[in-house]
Parts: structure tokens; sequence; C-alpha cells
């Protein structure tokens, strides 16, 4: 059935890329992807299939492919929106949605997606097992889609979950993995703090928030620097101080915004709690009131060791003219929901090198410019479809 | 010629009240007091004295008095320009310029030394020596008006200069004095701390200004905790800390502003030299690039301990039954530009009391509430009448 | 009487200046001054008054003197203990107690005192009330003589106290004074933070006890900065961070020592509470455990106004060669247990000159080659007899 | 040539593992390794080899094997330096020089080797190319041995080098590679800060440097939080803040003392910068002199990856019931001197596993409980017999 597959793939890559095309050009935000969902289920309409749409907190389409006969359960994810940017790549098939650009994408992710899920379907009499398509929606978005997608029970009982994501770090044909944690984790914090307003020639009948929170800022770098596993990841940036005021006036409060982000869970409970800690101590220590509001986001992205071996060793495996390097990738800082996936399901999301041909230094994800290779487009679908295949058949 | 005065003084109380009154209905802005100069202008018209108008950076007023003979030549100064406060306080000759209001009792200051110069004008076949009268412009505003009039020369040959201001921390009756330094001197100052920008989740591809500017305002406290002489008074207040921005992105600049108070030119010098140590170390130690503007405003003002003991003894001395108390008080926190005329020439800038009859917690100077027990006015007047008188005729 | 007072003081100069030889010669330390009470004890043998050893905590001796009859009742004390400080001053009655040194002036108050109490015993017939001369041990070492004197209860029914000590601010012959608080209050601390130690490799299983130190010592400045009254003393001193080990070893615990000053007991209060709040919200900053040992020692001390007035006024008004000056002498940043008596009995404790001659740049109290003009002791011992006759005459 | 080579070093087990203990009951000082190097020496005594002495800065012996025909060159290295640690392992080999121990297995290095090259002089008919035994002194000491052994230029004609080092993370049987960097390089630092002294009163009157000295400890944090990748160690440990004084006297100087850690290369030289800039930012802030002193140790340990892969693939390719499995080790934070080699020529330092067996927690090396299973000698001689074998007959 593999050879079957891999060829289909091949006869399709047009059509991955024309899907891809019309996506580009139909960008929707995050939890507004109306259209696209829509696109997507006319997609399976009148297949053998069974369709949930509406799935979780939004627009998620599941699409459950049954095999000949009972089997492993497996689980293959895609995501669907876009970025509010307005798009400065120079391609035929811009933006038309101004301000809306697939600059992560997930265009190429939905288009090897509805490909492969069809070839599979059509070769469904073949294999022994379930797969799970799953088409997520606002992936750029925390809370984002996929926790509330595996809160609704709906992949309670896959196996294992696969998927990949477009990286310019490669050229096309070659594909990354990544064993362990693999992306970071990230939590949104928002801190007031609350003193006591006065004229600036009396500090000692005000209390300056100004002051406390700049000790807020030193203190907060003993979390990096001293609690955090210095093999791992540990970021806390702290994106806005807003304390602007008249030059005379001691203000009364101020509010701080930032991002966390860390490598692993150990990581990100040291930082939940010195966290806390450290603006306890300061309400304490300058006699000020905190008001503090801490989200973590998206966990720690954790590859499942085995599952990536597996991934790697399959790929490696294959004679595929199309398939010409797997390599171990390093470890992302940015995030994704893929996560919540994997906290309860064992898998692996992996990496398609997508640098367009001829391009030293590509713009990377989220730049008005991001750009891929679309050769990446087949290289996803036959790597995903090589790893179905694979886990399908193992014992 | 003393008791005439005095007598002479009495018989205008009201006089002086109502040009209060008139004054408060109509206030102007520093340098923007173009009616009250000419409402001042026009009192003196017709009598026999030398009047210079547009004295300095605006509307100053001189009115130089020449006595019987030569003799020692003495300054009396009295500002007249309001602030952009609403007026909240309810009187009967509330202010007609909304958003404006004499709520630093320059217009008490004005109306008693008005009547005053027209008495010393009536008396000036009975005194040797000469009187100038300063009617001060804007100085509540920086640069204020007592700079420019000093550098235009026309007070160069003055022996003493005296002032007085009115505050509310005795009742009328009593006058205050405070030998050597007694009003704070203060600097403005704007930095802009420029770093790098990046995104969140890679501080070392960037240069985090927010953090930079924490550590400045955590190192500018050692100036007044370690570097100002304990006795003295040292205050550096950050008003602004303008540093809003997107939570996960890393600001690339942030300004702050703020005020400093010292209570005596050695400790001025000693902040001015630390600001600037701090400000370039931290360019070095965060690679930052700072803009610094650092504008003295008004110096510490230093009351001639000769002259001030004079004024206290002189005051001790009359039997007035006007001047029940006189005693010193402390250091005052604000700044005064008066402390420009004391740079140069030796003088006592004292205060009357002015807490309203029965009020036991008065509004400050600067509050929309702020009043005055009226009664002050006369007793301004007389103690600077018995100091000029005094000096005039002193060895 | 007072003529006569001054007249028996100007016949005794060289004798004081002899005794005060003596105890230079034979400097004891603070609760250790056996020999130096045992001295002054017995210059009171055989004299008509009452005389109390062992008073207090240590070696203070109280002399009452009773006058014809019933009448005010005035303490007048002189502090007698030494420092341990080697001399190097270059006199011929150089320190005979290698390490112990009469370098703050204590023998010339002592030698003042005895000569002005004999002569006052011999007086007592000429005047009203009680006198009691105050022979305090230990003003060098809190806690000090004077509070465990003020506790004894013997003091208890005076009406005022006065005392001086002696200054290199001005020549022999200049009195100084200073009403209100005049000279700062005083604190030690010690703090022990305890962290966990650990490999300078792996600060995350370590909790880094210099770190935590380091911030408590930038924190600590705000109470100085921002807390105090500008306008008050308040000095926060660390003089001792311990925290000395290998270099890549995480220290589990460091001990800090200092020193606190303030001006006033408002000041004091503040920073009691502030400093307190710093060490608790470090102990939840950095979830260390400190252990702190705060303890207050002399009190601000503060001058009676009326008295003080009343000192200057009396210095002021008598006609005596000997005194050529009396002024306002700035608030000095030392402290002393005179404080104690102060908190309860009105008084004032005022200076006396004694920069020698022909010197310019004296060596202040507690240099080794602190040195007075001994023409201050006569001047020292006239101004207090001054103020006895002036205050026991007093309406 | 391999089996046979496998079989002779099983034959030798027991030899190696009495060498092992030989050496461990005798172990010496880094630098002072003087019998230990002659018991090397000593056993190459009348085998055909070249034998080098007193390689290097120490007693470094170089031994070079050369084979039938000229070919690759490969060096393989065993440090033989033990730590001043008092043993308390309970074993009857314990350590018969007190204060001293083989701590970290490095009598197990030079066990396998020794009997490794023996087996090597033995076959070497059988082979091409040249092998250079390294017996290394000083490992655990800067500057090492290592460095001054490759400046010897003995080195400069390798093609490859290899090392094991015993620890245990697994048990005996396991082998653990790592690509890339894999040890952290380390620098040392002492820095003076040189104020001015004085009294805990007048802090304006000294500069006190307790108080920069804790701000640099604060600003230091930034480089670890803000400046060094976040996917890379970098870690600044302050172990010794020597500010001890009286708790009133403004501490002149302090001296800090501290060891820096990175992961690579790139964080070494972003670092030293920063360092750099913040000790001189210090300066400029603070009106402080710094002196400091810089002594990087030994650098980023970086395997090369194509022959860390090459091990892997080695090891994971033969059938030896003693070699159970071959895995991925995580990075390493200490520091190896064996990172000099790797500077310049290419090779892989890879990992022996030695649990002893049935401990659950064992003492890690370094601890003076620290023990390993003997069965991990015959791995560490049979795995780098492997390595020596393919690599020689690589193309």
């Amino acid at each position: 059935m593999k050879d079957k597959l891999m060829k289909m793939l091949e006869e399709r890559e047009n059509e991955m890329i024309e899907i891809r095309r019309y996506l580009h050009e139909h960008p929707e935000l995050s939890f507004e992807e109306e259209k696209t969902a829509a696109y997507i289920t006319e997609f399976y309409q009148g297949k053998d299939v069974e369709i949930e749409t509406n799935v979780g907190n939004g627009y998620g389409v599941i699409v459950t492919i049954k095999g000949a006969s009972e089997g492993k359960k497996i689980g293959l994810r895609a995501d669907f929106d876009a970025l509010p940017i307005n798009e400065e790549a120079d391609v035929p098939f811009k933006s038309k949605n101004e301000g809306v650009m697939h600059a992560c994408g997930h265009d190429a992710h939905t288009a090897y997606l509805l490909i492969l899920a069809d070839c599979l379907i059509q070769l469904k009499d073949q294999f022994k097992g379930t797969i799970k398509i799953i088409h997520q929606h606002a992936e750029e978005q925390p809370p984002g889609g996929a926790k509330s997608i595996m809160d609704s029970g709906k992949l309670d009982d896959l196996d294992a979950v696969f998927g990949i994501h477009v990286l310019p770090l490669a050229p096309a044909g070659t594909v990354g993995y990544h064993s362990g944690y693999s992306f970071n984790g990230r939590t949104y914090f928002k801190l007031k703090i609350q003193g006591v307003g006065g004229h600036g020639s009396s500090p000692h009948k005000a209390n300056d928030a100004i002051v406390a929170g700049s000790y807020f800022v030193t203190a907060i770098q003993t979390i990096a620097s001293r609690r955090v596993d210095p093999m791992e990841a540990g970021v806390i940036t702290i994106g806005s101080f807003d304390g602007k005021g008249s030059f005379n006036v001691i203000r009364d409060s101020i509010e701080i915004e930032g991002d966390i982000r860390y490598s692993n869970d150990e990581s990100q409970e040291v930082i939940d709690k010195e966290f806390h800690r450290i603006v306890n101590g300061l309400e304490e220590m300058f006699d000020v009131t905190c008001e503090l509001t801490y989200t973590p986001d998206y966990p720690p992205l954790y590859n499942d060791p085995e599952l990536t071996e597996f991934v790697a060793d399959t790929l490696n495996g294959v004679q595929d003219k199309d398939l010409k390097e797997v390599k171990e990738f390093p470890k992302m800082s940015p995030s994704d929901d893929f996560a919540y996936y994997l906290e309860k399901i064992p898998g692996s999301y992996f990496y398609v090198g997508c640098t367009p041909k001829g391009v030293e230094k590509p713009y990377f994800n989220h730049h008005p410019k991001f750009d891929i290779d679309e050769d990446a487009i087949l290289v996803a679908a036959k790597s995903v479809g090589h790893i179905v295949c694979g886990y399908l058949d193992r014992k």
C-alpha cells in the first residue's frame, strides 16, 4: 500500500499546490476561520468518512477514516489559521484579505493533509486501523484550538498523533526531528503594582510605584539566571512597563506585562513558583499591593522519544527521491499547541524544510515576506504518509 | 518716619485687600501676565518714580523710588503670576479665569507691595537711599523671571534684597525666618535609553531597554542614600517611566523623566556629578545609548545669616500689635526663584503666616482650596516696612 | 552669687587643667572606669554633699548639692569614659594606658564639672534649689550609662538637665547651641541570610545567599532615598558583608552587619518599619531564612527649644571676657546617650569650642591625634555656671 | 583483528581491575603525579614502542604504537590525576594517601588504556596506521595538562582523537554519546572593587565598596537572563563576596570571586564581552576602581558530529555481550580539558556507564563515596578497541 500511496501523492502534487495557493489568498484569523473550515468540510463531502465540524472552541474539523479492520488508531493534525500580518511577499497568490496572512505555513499544512487524507480514504480497504484527520483552528492565538479538541474527548482513543511544521531551516527534501522537549512553553502575565502617589519633593509621604516596579524587574532576572536549570531555557521578558506620568509627581501605580518561555515542565514549575514568590515578596518589601494575572498558554511540547526514533528510522529507511535527508533539528524557541495532544497521546511533531530555492537567508515564519518552496508540500505528504503506513503496520 | 509709615499702612489695609481680591479674580499664568503687569504699571502712573516695564524675559516691572539723598539701595520683590489650577476655594472673589488660580498667594504679595510702595513714595523726602520695587513675573514656571531680571543688570547696584512669602504654617501675626539655606534647589531631567528591540523569546538577539532602565532606577537610589550629606536634602524622583509596549516584544527604548531637589549648593554638585556618572556607567554596563536632558531650574535659596538675624532682631524689637510673634521656620522643600537674587545680593526671604482663622488644617499653597487670612497682608506690609526703615537707617 | 562663682572658677582654672591632664593620662574603657570613678568619689570626700556611687549599670556617681532652701532641681552631667584608641597626640600627659585614650574630651568634661561642683558646694548657702552632679560612665559603649541612671529613678525629680560637649568646631571662647533634634539616634543590626549551598555550575539546585544578600543591599537603599523625610537624616550603612567562600561553591549563608542613624523619632520609626519589611520581603522573594538582630542604641537627642533659647539668651546676655561668642551649631551626626536624659527631662546639651590655637584643620573627636585648647575647660565651667545661676533664679 | 583484540581484553579483565585498584590506593594530585607517571612508564618498559615522558607542563606520557604500515593516526587519551578529597568509600583498596582520592574514575581510565595499549602493541603487525596513547596528567586542575600537550606539537599529526569518561548515569554495559557541544567551558574570575572607606554615619565622605559590589551582583544576573542564548547554558556564580568588616565602618574595598560556565563558544564570547562591560560600567557608575582577573579555563567541549555518529553507529553495530546499550547522553555541566584536543583534532569524547550494581542513587564523580562497577573497565576497553579497529579500517 505504501508504494501506491506515494504514487498517488506524486500524481496529486499540483492539486496540493493549488489548494495551498487558494488558502493563501484567503487567510482568516484564529477563531474566525469560518470560510476555511467550510472549504475543508466541503472537500470531504460525499466521501465515505465521518466528518465532525465545530469541534472544540472554534471551527475545528475531525475526519475519521476507518480501515478494513480494527487496528491502531492514529491522529494527523494540520492547523489552518492565519496571522494579523500584512503580506509583503511578492507572490501571484498574495493574500486578498488585507492585514491577514498565512505567514506561518498553515496553508501548506492543510493542503498536504487534505490530499493525503483523500488518498488514504481511497486506500482504506488496504489497511487496518483508524486514521483521524485533525484540521485544527486557532493555533496562533492562545488558548488555541488544540486543548479544546483534546477536551472534547474525540481523540481519547488515539494510540499516536503526528504532525509537521514547515520551516525554512533546510531546503525542501529535508525532514527534521527532535526527541523530547522540542518547543518551548509560554505564559503571559500582567502585574499591576499599587503604591501611593505624591509630590516629587516628598517621597516619604508617598510610596513610589516606579521604584517598586524597577526592583521587581531586577529581582525577576534571578529566576532565569539562578533558578532555572542552565541546560534548559527559561526566559522572562517584560515587554511593557507602563509608568508614564508627570516628571514631578510620584506615580501611585504602574503596570507591567510580559511573556515567559520554558523548555520543559520542570522549568515551568520553577518559574511559576519563583515568580509568585517575587511578587509576594515585593508586596511585603515595598508595602505595595500587587494584582497579578498569570496565564500559562501552551505547555512545552514533548516529542515521545520512542516514536521520534520511529519517525527518524522510518524516514531514514525509505528509498524516496523526494526525501533527501533526515536529520536532527535543534529545539525551537516558539510555542505550538500541538503540545496539548502530546501531553496525553504519544507522538511526534516534526519538521519539513521549505527554504525557497536559491535563497540563502530566507524570511522566517511570521515575517511579512515569509515564503516557502512548494516542493515541501509533497515532502510533507509523503513523510506523513510513510509514518502512517509504518505505524499502522507496527507490531 | 517708621511710625508714620505704619499708620499709613494701617489706614490703607482695606485698599490692600481690595487689590488682592481684584488680582485673585483675574489670575494669569506665568509669562502670560500681560494684564496684571498693565494693572501694576497703571497703579504707578503719575507718581514721581521711575517705572521700567517688560523687564527680563517677560512682564517684569521695576519701580525706583529715590529718597531725599543718596544712601543704601534696597530691593523689595513681590511675584505676580498664578497657577494652572482650577479654583475650588469657596470665596466671593473666585477666579474668573477658569483653570487659572492665585493658589500660591502672589496676589497678596503684590497687593501689600503696591500699597507699601505708594506709602514709601509719599514719604520719600524723609529717607535717605533708594528703594527698588520689583514686581516679578513668572515665579512658578522655570526658568522663571528672577534670573532674567538679575541678568538685566538693573539690580546690580542693590545693597540688599528682601521679600516675603505667605504660608499657612502659622496664623496672621506671625513672621517666620530661616537663616542660610532655606528653600531647595531643583533640576528637571529626561533620559532616553536606547537599546535594541526584538522578540520576547530571544533576548540574546535584542538589548532590553526596560531592563537597563530598571537598573538605572535602582542605581540612582544610591545618590540620595550614600552620596548626599545625610544632614542635607537630596531627592531624585522619577515621575515617569515610559516603557509601554506589547507584552512579548522587547522594547528598544524607554524614556524616563524626573525631578531632583537639593537643599544646598554642595548637594547639587554631588547630585549633578553622580547622576551623570550613573548615566555614563549605564551606557557602558548595558551597551545602551543614553540621551540626557538635564536642566537645573532654581538653585537652593540662601538667606544671608547676618541679614536674617537683622530681620529677626528688627521684627522682634518693634512694638507692633499686628506683629505678634517672630520665630524660626523650618527649611522649605519647594523652590523659589528668589534664590537668584540672593546668589548675588545679600538679603533674606522670610515668611508671613496666613492660616485662615478657625482653621486647624489649612490647605497648603498650590491646593485648589488654598486660602489666606487677609490680615496677613497688613502684616506683610508692616514687616517689610519695618525692615526698609531699619535697613536704610543702619550704619 | 554669679559673679562670685565666676571669680572662683577663674581662680581654679589651673586645677581644672591638672585634673584633666591626670585623667588624660589614666583613661579607662567604658564600663571599666573603676579608678576614674574612685578618683571622682575621692574628690568629694569630706564635702557636705550626698554621694551615690555605682549608680546604674556601672560606675556612675551622683552628687547632690542642696541649696539654702527648696527650689528648682537641676542636673549637670559629665561623662568620664575613654576609647579603645592608641593615642598619637604629641602631648606631655599622654595616655599611660596603652590602647586606651581620652579621645573624645570626656577628661575635660569631668575636670570642669568637678571644680564647678566644688565651687557650687561652697556657695550652697547662697542659692535656692538642688543641683545634682551626674558623673556618668560608659557613654561611648551602647547600651551606655545614661539609660540605666535614668532607670534608677534618682533623677526623677529634676526640673532640667544640662551638659556640654567639647568640639573642635570653633576656638575656645565660642559656645554653640542647637534647638530641637541635635544628635542622631543609632541602631545596630546583624542579618544572617540562610539559603542553600551547592556547586557553582548548578545554581538551580542551590539557593544563592550572596545573590539574596546583594539584592537586600540594593533594596535597603530605598529607605534612605524614598522613605525618610529628605529634610531629616536617615543613614543605613552596611559595614560588613561576610560572604567569603570558594569561587565555585554557592554560599549557603551570608552575614551582614550595619549601623543605622536617624535625626528624629519619626525617621527612626519609618526606618524600623521599612527595614523589617524588607527583611520579611526578602525571605519570601528569595525563599531564604533571615535571622535578624536589630538593636536600637541611643535615641535622637532632642534639645528642648525653650531651654535651648534660655541657654542662648543667657550666655548671649552675660558680659564675660571668656565667653566670646554664642552661636547656633549645626546638627551633629554622631549619637550621645545624653539623649536618654532629654527623653524625660527638659534640658539642653550644648557645645564648647576647643580648637587648639593656631590649628586650622584640627583633628576631630575620636581621632588618635585629637587634642583640645585647654582654655575651653574654663569656658565650659563658666557657661554651665551661668546656666545654673540663671536657671535657679528663673521664675 | 577485532575479534582477537576483544578476546585478549576479556582475558585480561582481572589485570585491568588490579591496576585500577593499585592506582586507587595510590592517588596523586594534579601536577604531582610523579609516581603514577613512573608506574605507567614502567608498564611500557621493554615493549616495542616509543615512550615520551614529562610531556607538556607536567608528567604527561605519550606512547606511540606504529602498525604494520602507514595509515590513519589516532589518539587515545586517559587522564591519571586524583582529587584533594578524603575518601569515604568503603572499599578494600581505599586510598593510602590521606586527603587524596581517585574520586573521578581516572584510575579506571588509566587501567583500561594500559591493557588496551598492550594488546594493540601485541597486534601491531595486524593493522595499518599509528596509535598514540596519551596518558594525561592534571585534568582536574586548570590550566590542566591537555593544552600543554597539544602545544607540544606531538599530536599535530593525529587524524582523530578519542577518550571516555566513566559516569554513574547508567550501569556498566551502557555506552553514551553526545554530538556537538557536550561539556561546558569554564572561566574563573576575581574582582576587587576599590572605593573609599569612612565612618558609617557619613557615607557622603566615603564611597561604599559593599554597595558597589552588591549592584555588581545584581547587574551580572542580566548576562545569564538576557544576553546568553536561552537554548544554551550560561552560568555566572559568585562564590565569594569578601566584605567582612566592622559594622559601623564603610568598607573601602571588597573582593568577589566566581566561576563562569558556558555550553558553546558563542555564549563564551557573549559572557566575556558583557562581563567586562559591566565591570567597566561599574567603575564609571560608582566611581570605583576595579581590578579584574578573568581567566578562561577549559573551553566548551565539542564532539565532532560526524565522528560521534561514527562512534554511535560502530558501537551499535557490534555484537558484543558486554556492550548492552548505546544511547545518547545529555550535555554535561562540568568541564574537561579533553576540549583542547577537540579544538584542533576531530574526535569524540564519550561515556561509559559505571553505576555500582544494586545501587539506585549512586554517588556521583567527586563525591567522597564515589565508586564504580568495575565491569565498566572492560566495557571501556572494548568500546575504545572497537572504535580503534573501526577507525583504522575506515575509508
